[in-house]
């Protein structure tokens, strides 16, 4: 029998699923590899306190040079997160010509190219199944069954702890402070939010995604990136009256040789899949010329989701090992030499229609000096509502038909100097067009 | 640059996909493989008809030996369908050291045995994704990066035709009759729409989804096969009104060491993704014990989403040649001697919730006398509706609890007897207690 040696650096909830799916399923991954998959090291700051499975037969050890530099090791799986000292293992591991599972998208949103021209050098693989939906196994189908596809569009639900929070304001009509506040009590979200609820975390994935599906590098802090905090109750009601739910999306479109890159909370229609997605599930959903729309539903994190796809992605690296190839496939399915940089579309010239909520007094006049502004920067109203609410200032709801982005803020930026406006208008793009 | 040459049998509407898509995205082919993949020959009986794309450099031929028996052929798609001469030319192919990559869920399903056994001897690779699902990747997924998860259950709408007859009679409270005519109109049906609206077609891709699922033989013909020839409009109504909608499913559920394979229509909650799968389109939903559920949603069928999985499976093989590697994964993910047969569990040993739909005389006592009979076999009502139509005979509709399928057929024996009953009563089984 084969057996394929690994080291794992991190011992924290996922590395602890990777212990569990290795002892638990042992004989599935011999029948379909012809290979024993033998975790020999794992490095941790700490590794003392019990994580509930059974280390028996692993080496602990809190120096992961001792992993680093076993040349018995052939893959080594990074599970630390973070940009440091992930780098620096992640690049010692490559230099030693140790393959690498990482789920780490932070690291690979950032500093990928180093990476993956590292390990072009040595000749080993970097594969990160689990940086993007935890358990769906989308980057692999991207690269994969896919491969023969021009992607034009790529959405994502790629981040539980927002559609937890969305899903739970839509479900209860409850606020972001309070949903916010029991998901932290409950676990669904960190003390601290910040990377989730800003977009920072879907956007690192979005990264990815763009890599795969267009071949190309995308710059971090080009990603135009809006979180949750400004989605109030009252907009997830409005959006439920017009037949939508409002979602985090990470949205990615190819527009001639430019492309739009950007993650804000969105209204996609009632009867949409993605409208469905519920709670800490994720969903992703790619346009190709050939395959057409097509989507991957299913557990965005959890221990034992993420293991699946790291421990899926061992298997794939012990396949090619066995078979005697290596670097079968380049990291992000293109060729190194045929990723190139692609021109981002600024946010100003998107388009997309928009639901535009404004604050106003209740006087005769406000509606036709609202749409009078729209209308000069040529912005088309879809629909509109007023409340009926007998207080003096209203929420007014304006949907639009398809404009220009720029257009839209300027038409904003008038109206909110407008003496009738109390507080500063909030705007959430409508994704209902999609083929 | 590498050139990978191969050969096309059956130049139908896939066959012009395949041809369409080689055409058009052969540069990203060779940015993602490295390789040109060349087109060499067609061979169909019919060589003249234009399909409207260009066969420019393409030998046509009415032999297929020609690109059997050429050694510079290292690919041979299959795309004519059916048992034979499907399998003669696949088991040719094999023979002269070809991969092979087929859509041809018929011919594997019947005889994949002898196929992979073949493929095993001559060190070649039997690929198929094109054959469940169209254009999406679900095999690929089940075979690669799913690999590390024990599969409890496999669900599908895997047939667009009945999907498509399905969602139109929902939407339009039509019935089948008038549907199908439709449908066969719009080149949605085919003229014989048999092997799609009775099952078959359905019951191919289960047994399937099943062998790469559990590394398992499943007999076709032990495959519980129910079409939706008698889903009638009452049903659907019905069906909405308790929050369902009905769909032809693919189900395979592994119980203990015992596997149930079956086809039916189902009813599954108005708000489980799976329900809203509308159309042509196909859903795959999975449960793996890491992984948890996971869902594949795209095209099922069509010239172009096959073409992209046809292709898909090609520069797969592209790169497995070009790494140096032959047979990197066997053709159902398990090592061929891993692949056992499991035991088929009876459908009277089955459990399920159960719809149940009578047309009684309305008459006080009936029913009485059908809880009496459901009692009797031990099946405990959900709930009960009698419809107030002011006619001599009224449907009554039960919804059960979980029930053994063969308490509810002697239960349905006992009460079609009864003298108020008067045509065969109907039943839906529902999944609603998905994971």
């Amino acid at each position: 029998m084969n057996e394929i040696k690994i080291g794992l650096i991190g011992f924290g909830t996922i590395g602890a699923g990777v212990v569990k799916l290795l002892r638990n399923n042992a004989s599935l991954i011999e029948q379909k590899t012809g290979a024993r998959v033998a975790l020999k090291w794992i490095a941790d700051l700490d590794i003392t306190t019990d994580r509930g499975v059974s280390t028996e037969g692993i080496q602990l050890t809190r120096r992961v040079d001792d992993l680093l530099h076993d040349p018995e090791v052939s893959v080594v799986i990074e599970l630390i997160g973070g940009y440091e000292p992930a780098r620096t293992f992640v690049l010692k591991a490559i230099e030693n010509g140790k393959h690498v599972v990482t789920a780490n998208k932070a690291l690979l949103a950032v500093h990928g190219d180093e990476i993956y021209a590292a390990a072009r050098e040595k000749g080993v693989e970097v594969l990160f199944e689990a940086s993007v939906g935890g358990g769906i196994p989308v980057l692999s189908a991207i690269k994969g069954n896919l491969a023969a596809n021009r992607f034009s569009t790529v959405l994502g639900i790629v981040n539980g702890t927002c559609n937890y929070i969305l899903t739970r304001m839509t479900q209860e009509g409850a606020d972001f402070g309070d949903v916010l506040k029991s998901a932290q009590a409950l676990g669904y979200a960190e003390a601290d939010p910040t990377f989730d609820i800003e977009g920072v975390d879907t956007a690192h994935k979005l990264c990815l995604l763009l890599s795969l599906c267009f071949g190309t590098k995308i710059d971090l802090k080009d990603v135009y990136c809006e979180g949750i905090t400004s989605v109030t109750s009252e907009d997830v009601d409005f959006a439920k009256n017009f037949g939508y739910r409002i979602k985090l999306l990470a949205i990615g479109k190819l527009d001639g040789d430019r492309i739009e890159a950007r993650v804000h909370p969105t209204m996609v229609p009632i009867d949409y899949p993605l409208a469905d997605v519920h709670g800490v599930f994720n969903a992703i959903r790619l346009t190709g010329d050939f395959v057409g729309p097509v989507m991957f539903y299913g557990r965005g994190a959890g221990m034992d989701a993420t293991a699946s796809a790291v421990i899926g992605d061992v298997m794939e690296l012990t396949r090619d090992m066995l078979a005697g190839g290596s670097r079968r496939c380049a990291p992000l399915g293109f060729l190194d030499e045929n990723v190139a940089a692609l021109t981002l579309k600024p946010m100003g010239e998107i388009v997309s229609k928009y639901y535009i909520r404004f604050h106003a007094q209740d006087r005769p006049g406000v509606l036709a000096r609202i749409a009078g502004s729209l209308g000069k920067f040529g912005i088309s109203i879809a629909s509109m509502v007023q409340s009926a609410r007998s207080e003096e200032v209203v929420p007014i709801v304006i949907m639009t038909h398809e404009a220009r982005e720029g257009d839209v803020r300027q038409a904003l930026e008038e109206i909110d100097a407008f003496d009738v406006i109390r507080e500063r208008s909030n705007f959430i793009r409508i994704e209902d067009n999609l083929e």
